[in-house]
């Protein structure tokens, strides 16, 4: 416990793993690719979910729970769908003791599940919209897998969606990849460009497929939700029909979109430091941990005022833990929770009882104050209102900083590692294939709806452009 | 949507079936034995959720994610545990394209899995005790499957813990079926039986199983939750052990406790009836519906004062429903909200409104009252109050009705479909299963901790018994 992290600065990815690991977010386990979601790391998702459930069910969502299996022949009833996604298939041959006729996938989504029961379900123009969300597990195997980020089983929640018009699919594939700007800005103080994705990063099955984009510390990008307008690719494979207002069939519109554990990743590289995990304070499962100091008989009437200043705190709507143990000293209890990412210490000794007063110490700038102790629930308030807008503005300037313009094919490879490049292409699959192989990897993040389109030319091939689009080295 | 129920004295099956189809709670898929939970099933299984998981958090535990899949070399170090699974494990031998080296089965329970973790994460008594929880899905292969009751996929939640000391384990196992009683009796109205499992029912694996049965209105038992004193059985397969207060390597002592989405069939056999679904209003997805009445230019004040009303509603807490569709009529809507589960029906008209009351009309037993307006939202909660209390009172009513001791075997064959049976039991395995197979599958329930134990002689044998235990027909 009491070892350090690697510095960010030494490498990246240790200290990633290192920070996972010992503030004890996940550990790796025994199945291959496979993560086991310890108590830290799933009271962050369950947060993270409470939050986006909110989100979904005021844009009139309804939960819903489709089965795990999937029969390999639905999967084959969308050619692009089933080529996407064959070669991350796990597949179940035998079960109850005996093989099976036709073998079952584990979902790696769930779009073509789901449309077997839209079919059955949807009659008339009066069904539409229909709106679903499902939180679930699914697994895709993945060759090389990371904590959180790209994991073989990961847990997410997929939104499934059908419409009488494509207008209507089209304005709630924006609604949702709205929805998901928001939290990613607003929850989890992480700023993300909302854009189109380039047709390879296309999701299997899509017609249009947007995503939110954030930029981690080591300017890398993370995609860290997607929104899919699917036309009726899906609809007319498994049949999804409605009888329209002109009393014709047609097929529905549909949409389909998610966001996983991968946010948790997605927030540790985010916010958090050397000294380990930094969480915004809507998502941070404890909010003031309240660290007793003093020895022997002192202690008595400091243990009391730190419960009675919890319940005040607690009356306030935060988390909070009082730590008792006389068997640690301060120094390691500091160093563990700001391992652990709690949000504001307070220290509460005999000489600060005397004077009436508590130390807060900020965990995200270490900023430390005196505070009288009937000040202490307004100020921890304040304190964390600050904290969740410092991370976000912090973060955004530093995606800002490490945003470059580039106007050449020979710069794209120059700045390769140094975060967001906008860049004129033209579109074509040629150029952006060219891209990533001569950069190590950058590839299209996406166009955001914010960048301005103006006509210019191809970094690669210097053919008219319509506009730039935004690419980086991706997680 | 408007035909009728099969009434329950015509065939209950078809009546459960027809419930649970036709309210929307869940549906068939294409995947053999595997059920949809459609969004009106999915809100209760919601509200069931959080009702447990804020006592499981309230007594300390905390919630964690382990893989899906399981090496299926870990179900064997645990003889009776792999004997006892082995038949209804669905197993997955490709993935990625490959055959695997070691297949994967997907868990059907999570004790081994779990416990190759605590073996990582426990070294010393200070980490003990260790409380998890997971909300999970498992599969379980069955040949006959029923809605909700017995499927192969479902949702559940299984609790696991470690323990310094037998007692302690011992403790755990009994405190968490506490926890299912409470929650049976409290939040479902729905009145059980906690005791001790006989050794044939005893989970694959475990020392000894307790659980709660309920009697379903057709008079057989649910099994509701169970809580598993696992002894050391895990602990000694994956070596989980910790170093003791006395400086020794001592393995841990476990529990395991689930309860799953069964429970939302407990709930439509408890209390539902010939005109669809009764839910307690703790567990009821919407505690109120307006239906807005009259015609044309009149409906505009009715309708104001309906969403006002409403929000009143909400405010106290209450998730409401105003239904102002013009295109269906009244009966129409009555039906369909007593098919649904609706706790209360508030009709409120253009005559209501002028004498400034509405009618307010309880699900479960069609009390009808003409309320004044301004005393909606008081009695509205007191109506729900009443009627969460009423749904208990009547299925104890009914379960007390339909108990009866026995004393002989003969006896038992005769009242076989009569309701829960107490009957002496000399604990010979021979005894219990001459009587299943003599009554047509009456099966011994558990013995409940309330039923005093008096020797007495055996119904089957007559050899001496320490005491009586419940024995029905079960689902």
């Amino acid at each position: 416990m009491a070892e350090k992290l690697t510095p960010r600065e030494k490498n990246f990815s240790e200290w990633y793993v290192d920070v996972v690991l010992k503030s004890k977010l996940a550990d790796y386990s025994d199945v291959k690719g496979c993560m086991v979601i310890r108590p830290n790391g799933y009271a962050v998702w369950e947060n993270i979910q409470r939050g986006l459930d909110g989100m979904f069910k005021a844009t009139g969502h309804k939960n819903a729970y489709f089965p795990l299996l999937i029969p390999e022949s639905f999967l084959r009833k969308e050619a692009e769908h089933v080529e996407g996604f064959a070669p991350q298939l796990a597949v179940v041959t035998h079960a109850g003791g005996k093989k099976l006729e036709e073998p079952y996938v584990i979902r790696p989504t769930s779009e073509t599940i789901i449309n077997s029961m839209f079919a059955r379900w949807i009659q008339s123009y009066r069904d539409l919209p229909m709106l679903l969300n499902q939180w679930a597990n699914v697994i895709r195997w993945e060759m090389r897998t990371r904590l959180f980020l790209r994991t073989t089983e990961f847990l997410w929640q997929e939104g499934h969606t059908c419409h009488e018009t494509d207008a209507e699919a089209e304005e709630e594939t924006l609604r949702m990849l709205e929805v998901y700007r928001t939290f990613a800005e607003e929850w989890m103080a992480m700023p993300v460009l909302a854009g189109l994705k380039s047709d390879s990063e296309r999701f299997a099955g899509a017609v249009r497929t947007y995503s939110i984009e954030a930029m981690m510390q080591d300017r890398k990008a993370l995609q860290a939700g997607t929104s899919h307008n699917l036309g009726q690719n899906f609809a007319r494979a498994f049949g999804t029909q409605f009888q329209g207002r002109d009393g014709q069939q047609h097929f529905v519109w549909q949409t389909s979109w998610g966001a996983s554990t991968r946010l948790v990743g997605g927030l540790v590289m985010t916010h958090s430091d050397d000294a380990g995990l930094v969480l915004p304070p809507k998502l941070a499962p404890t909010h003031v941990v309240i660290v007793v100091i003093g020895k022997g008989e002192e202690r008595g009437p400091v243990v009391a005022k730190a419960q009675a200043v919890a319940e005040d705190l607690r009356k306030a709507g935060l988390s909070v833990l009082v730590d008792d143990d006389e068997s640690k000293g301060p120094g390691f209890k500091y160093f563990e929770y700001e391992l652990a990412g709690v949000c504001l210490r307070m220290e509460l000794g005999p000489k600060d009882l005397a004077k009436g007063a508590c130390v807060l110490v900020r965990r995200d700038d270490r900023s430390k104050e005196s505070v009288p102790l009937d000040q202490a629930v307004a100020v921890a308030r304040a304190k964390l209102d600050a904290m969740q807008k410092a991370l976000f503005e912090r973060a955004r300037a530093f995606r800002d900083a490490n945003t470059f313009v580039v106007g050449s094919l020979e710069e794209l490879k120059k700045r390769a590692d140094d975060g967001f490049l906008v860049a004129q292409w033209c579109l074509a699959p040629a150029c952006e294939a060219r891209i990533k192989e001569e950069t190590g990897g950058v590839t299209s993040r996406n166009r955001p709806f914010t960048l301005k389109q103006e006509p210019g030319s191809c970094v690669v091939c210097g053919n008219p452009s319509p506009g730039a689009w935004v690419w980086s080295k991706a997680y």
